[in-house]
């Protein structure tokens, strides 16, 4: 039982993680460019990228996209603050892992009435639930719900919450950050209000650059909202209605990245090739890692084919130290990612990023030979 | 005449702008690699820039250092909102120009008392006016002010009023966002409470990461008091001293490239000899541009050398387009800055970034060739 074809040890190492995530090549290489950001050519870069993204959620009419600064929970307050109003709203948040009670948390910081309808990290919320709360409760103006929770890697119903949503005249403020790109997200199937989303996961570029997709309508009457000028969707919208330019310094080289990544997002053939490749990194990674002897935490149904939760320790070891077989994976040139979970010891494995079922399976025979050097009793590869 | 040997038409542009700027090749380079975001090796990297900054502000005792996804902007924002008390509080915000008033903006947005002290944006405020107001306001628990203001270029007298701050027992909030790293800053002669920085000026790194170099004591006692999740520096600063990482996603390639450009700025000989090559592209650029016909807004008294602020039109040819110089020096690879000046038509040429005596040169004789072709009588070169 040799390693040695699958380490990655003159690689780059692989990042199994749910983003920052392995980037192609060619889209690192864009960084390699400085450029004026109160430049045409940058302005004209923007104006491209704000438009393709509207596309890929069918939401050219009567939506924006507006750019931000910063990370995917810099999108998910900002679409928060800006667009709940400071009086007369309340927000039900839909939690079942750390993203959705994120965006509780972030109400609460920033004074607007929020409830939440709380599951357990493996429970997607129950729609009829969802339903009848909006049907009892009329002082809720806005629900806020997660796509993918990463917490899990569980894929939540958002068509369905979406369409109850809308038949009670609310509005869904949706944080799609680890789910776009990759699942289908249609703005005629999925009516949102607004959608926050991210550069570098499934759209598989760097991180430092994030989304709003935005009903025009509503954020035009949302001057002023936002408790922040930083976070301030209306102002930065606006500002770059007027000449194209951002407010304040962009990450120029983030963004020069995220148009050579839509390059090779439509090259490729789209959300759906990647919808289909992320599948089946998905199942090889889960059912090789089941044979090796880990339980995944979520079944197949409530599986995105973003990120999967395994259960420690595994059967094959009982006595597993992750942060051995975390470090003796990252020797051989592969990135785990720790687990979040809250009552469970867990480990997870990304199934995004520039991967393809090589890189899945090296994954796979590495860990069956880091196992076996643990002391695991591993099946030999097949 | 010929602009041929300056023109750069087989290189990259020229940025001569006050960031994003032009940044050394390797600082690029570092970001061909995907960092995981959890990995021991990257939170190293994070925790030596936190120190190597605090290193340059002499701030190793009793300070931290805060980083922080997004522009320098963000970074302002964070330091108001998370060390200015919710109650009991009122700053004195000194204005002179656009970022001056930008802090007060932010101020208004969150809600904490201000004042302003504004100055014309060709003056820099009187420090004995200061002194009176913070006698006579005895409500006046913090002085925010801009060190260099990228308006105009003006450096103002942040020596002078942070000892009369320190003095008169109140807190200095400072931000030195396009200063760090070239004008002196040291926290024993610039006795600040916190001094909000970013990598992309004077550092010369790419966009995207910011900084709050912070008082440790103060900062302790902020819990909650931010007005913002994602802008919060004393939860970012709990998070990271507890395990050394992020909360939420950190922008990876930018602070590979910031590890090495702190590379080139220690093997370079630090702040003093950075200093001496902006000062010296400074007044090449001020004597080549006065001798073309540019007037520069300010007395070299007052001149940072950060940015040039010149006058429109210039004497050389009163009907001058401000939009064709500079589409034709772009032509050549030249990126000029355009100007912000309330009250008068100007434009800027920044001296900062990876530029030196060479590159300033270049720039002035293809201004002088693009000015002859646009008509004006320039003097040849001597």
């Amino acid at each position: 039982m040799s390693p040695f074809h699958f380490s990655r040890l003159h690689k780059e190492p692989l990042l199994l993680t749910p983003g920052p995530l392995t980037t192609a090549l060619a889209t690192r290489k864009a960084m390699l460019r400085d450029i004026g950001s109160r430049d045409d050519s940058f302005t004209a870069i923007n104006q491209s990228i704000r438009q393709r993204l509207l596309i890929i959620a069918g939401a050219e009419k009567g939506y924006t996209c507006v750019p931000l600064q910063g990370c995917g929970t810099f999108a998910v307050e900002a679409m928060l603050s800006t667009l709940v109003p400071r009086t007369k709203s309340c927000v039900l948040v839909l939690v079942n892992g750390i993203y959705g009670r994120r965006m509780a948390e972030i109400l609460d910081r920033i004074g607007r009435p929020y409830l939440t309808y709380e599951t357990e990290e493996t429970s997607p919320p129950n729609t009829v639930d969802i339903n009848q709360i909006l049907i009892a409760r009329k002082d809720i103006t806005h629900v806020a719900m997660v796509h993918c929770e990463t917490t899990t890697g569980l894929l939540n119903p958002v068509e369905t919450i979406a369409r109850i949503v809308v038949s009670q005249k609310r509005s869904l403020l949706l944080d799609s950050i680890s789910a776009f790109g990759a699942l289908p997200i249609d703005v005629r199937t999925i009516p949102f209000t607004a959608m926050a989303v991210s550069a570098n996961k499934c759209l598989e570029s760097v991180p430092g650059l994030s989304f709003v997709l935005c009903n025009q309508d509503t954020l035009k009457k949302m001057e002023h909202n936002a408790h922040t000028l930083s976070l301030d969707l209306y102002a930065q919208w606006s500002a770059m209605e007027k000449d194209g330019q951002w407010r304040f310094t962009p990450p120029t080289h983030a963004v020069l990245a995220l148009e050579q990544a839509l390059d090779i997002f439509d090259s490729s053939g789209g959300q759906l090739a990647r919808l289909t490749r992320y599948r089946k990194n998905c199942s090889t990674l889960m059912e090789g890692f089941q044979q090796l002897g880990f339980t995944p935490l979520l079944p197949t149904t409530l599986q995105a084919p973003i990120i999967i939760t395994f259960l420690l320790p595994p059967i094959s070891l009982p006595n597993f130290c992750f942060s051995e077989f975390y470090a003796h994976m990252r020797e051989h040139g592969y990135i785990l990612y720790p687990g979040r979970l809250t009552k469970m010891n867990s480990f997870r494995v990304g199934c995004i990023g520039n991967i393809n079922q090589t890189d899945i399976i090296a994954t796979i025979e590495t860990a069956r030979y880091v196992l076996y050097r643990m002391g695991a009793k591993v099946p030999t590869i097949s």
